[in-house]
């Protein structure tokens, strides 16, 4: 479905030498070392550079939060979504400070909104179906998500741009992403459920029981990740996976922002395994679960901040760090630039 | 000595329900909320915004060294100070990158650099006494060596600056800071030995029994701060700490880089301990012994990045959270302002 290249590991001496020669003890950039490593492999040895950087919020409602498994009704995705458009939210700031293009991305949220401009229109459906009643969407809805999120991925790609940052917005996905988390990982749903946006003890057990069931009664069908997006999935989720694999397609690199951009992640890895060459995970979230799944995928996020906000926040805060490494590979002295003798 | 007044509490519960009412869920944004919370605080409850942000490198050189306690000889300092003073070190791109503006200080590398433009002369001497021989300098020069650090940071503070970071460069160091932080939180020696630069099995060991000398032989001084730094200290260490206070004085932020410039904080605290209060803690390093120093002063370092450089690399890579926290607490958009209910 998707054409990812192996990352190219031809030049890895010749990297390797030339961050060990900067002048600086060997390795005492942390990793800083090895994310500079990645940066050559992907975007050339010479001089990579971050080009135009876009951060994309992908949001969508779901069908599992009007049962009660979230502080907030499905009218907040919304409304949230119209602060992000007015440049309120805290995505917005982030974006603003550290250099991130921001673009919005309707995947299905309740009701499209109607004249309002900057939001990119690829709606799915009106939020989808509750996980633990019925399939979440059809296969069909999987592979259209697919496609448009590919060709969104190309219109940046075409702009120049050679780094996306994904976030989302949807009240109930944490839901989601925790049942396909489990399914992945072939863990218990309830080991996957975490407070989300902050819920109560009484809801959390709630959460998980919906989460369980929504495992149990999709079960024989959770053979294959597209199969996993179609029972558990959100909209976004779908899209957030789709971006992902366009994205190493075209060797992008991938800033993966918190627990359900994660969650996107593992599906994009299962479908190709190359795609991870591509990732960088931005944060690690305080979000429940997210710890393990950095486990699963073996991820090293940059930033441990104890935020569990998600819209791409994690992934934004990383962006600064994503250059320093661009930056001591590209500028900083070798020890023969500098004279100097260890 | 110096003058620090308490952080103003007065309007903590204003500042926190500020930091409440942004759109987003009760402490989701993690630390980003203390931060926030403390800038508040240190610059004002209403637009806290930090201003012409400084870098200081202190430099110099320590007896110690040469005695073998590290990959490289006190040479080394000079010729990275060069480095400093050409822009090539890591400290220089991650400055330019995040906007500080880096400012190199000798406070008594070997020689003085005659002719070089842009080094601000604080000397203290051409290195310190070796620790383990004898005391490091005079009371008089730890004296000395505040008054100039505070005279710096007057200077910048007439300028408008209302944040300081501060990092240094001296071979040898590490093996002071050991001592230093050996002694303030009376500990074994050998356990706050770490490897520096990257030194081998048989020199850290050799590096143990030095350390553990210079607590032996200074024992019966080290009784109070101000002896500390002349018993166990480099030039570096001294101005840091001097720096730290004077800043503090002052109402400016200080953002600490690694286990040299924390040992200078651990001082400053012993001395003074409300200059805790203007303390932001850059990132947790590599070094061994770091993370006791972190707990000792109930410090959460915003960055792990597995760094062990020193230069205040990993003050200046954390600049960014801190204007992301000031960012959120300025321009996020309240629930009201949004028109969000939950």
């Amino acid at each position: 479905m998707f054409d990812i290249s192996p990352l190219n590991c031809e030049f890895d001496d010749e990297i390797q030498h030339k961050i060990d020669d900067k002048t600086k003890p060997v390795g005492a950039l942390g990793e800083l070392e090895h994310l500079a490593k990645q940066l050559a492999q992907v975007l050339g040895k010479d001089k990579p550079q971050i080009i135009k950087p876009k951060l994309l919020v992908f949001a969508a409602d779901h069908g599992i939060a009007a049962s009660g498994v979230s502080i907030a009704p499905s009218e907040v995705t919304t409304q949230m979504v119209m602060n992000f458009i007015n440049g309120g939210a805290a995505i917005n700031v982030f974006c603003r400070q550290v250099g991130f293009e921001l673009e919005v991305i309707d995947c299905g949220i309740l009701q499209p909104l109607e004249g309002v401009e900057g939001i990119i229109d690829q709606r799915l459906g009106a939020g989808t179906a509750p996980i633990h009643l019925q399939a979440a969407m059809t296969l069909g809805a999987v592979k259209q998500g697919f496609e448009m999120a590919r060709k969104r991925v190309e219109y940046h790609h075409q702009q120049g741009t050679n780094l996306l940052a994904l976030g989302e917005m949807g009240i109930g996905n944490t839901s989601s992403a925790a049942a396909i988390m489990a399914s992945i990982m072939k863990i218990k749903g309830a080991d996957c459920v975490g407070r989300g946006t902050g819920i109560d003890a009484a809801t959390l057990k709630r959460k998980q029981l919906l989460v369980e069931k929504a495992l149990l009664i999709h079960e024989a069908e959770l053979t294959d990740p597209l199969n996993i997006l179609a029972c558990l999935g959100g909209f976004e989720i779908v899209q957030m996976t789709g971006a992902m694999l366009a994205a190493a397609e075209r060797k992008m690199l991938i800033v993966v922002d918190g627990f359900i951009a994660t969650a996107a992640a593992m599906v994009a890895v299962q479908i190709n395994k190359h795609v991870r060459d591509y990732m960088i995970f931005g944060h690690q979230s305080d979000e429940r679960g997210h710890c393990l799944m950095m486990s699963h995928l073996q991820a090293r996020p940059l930033l441990r901040l104890g935020m569990r906000l998600g819209e791409g926040t994690g992934a934004a805060l990383a962006l600064p760090i994503i250059q320093a490494a661009a930056g001591f590979y590209n500028e900083m002295a070798s020890f023969s630039d500098a004279g100097i003798e260890i």
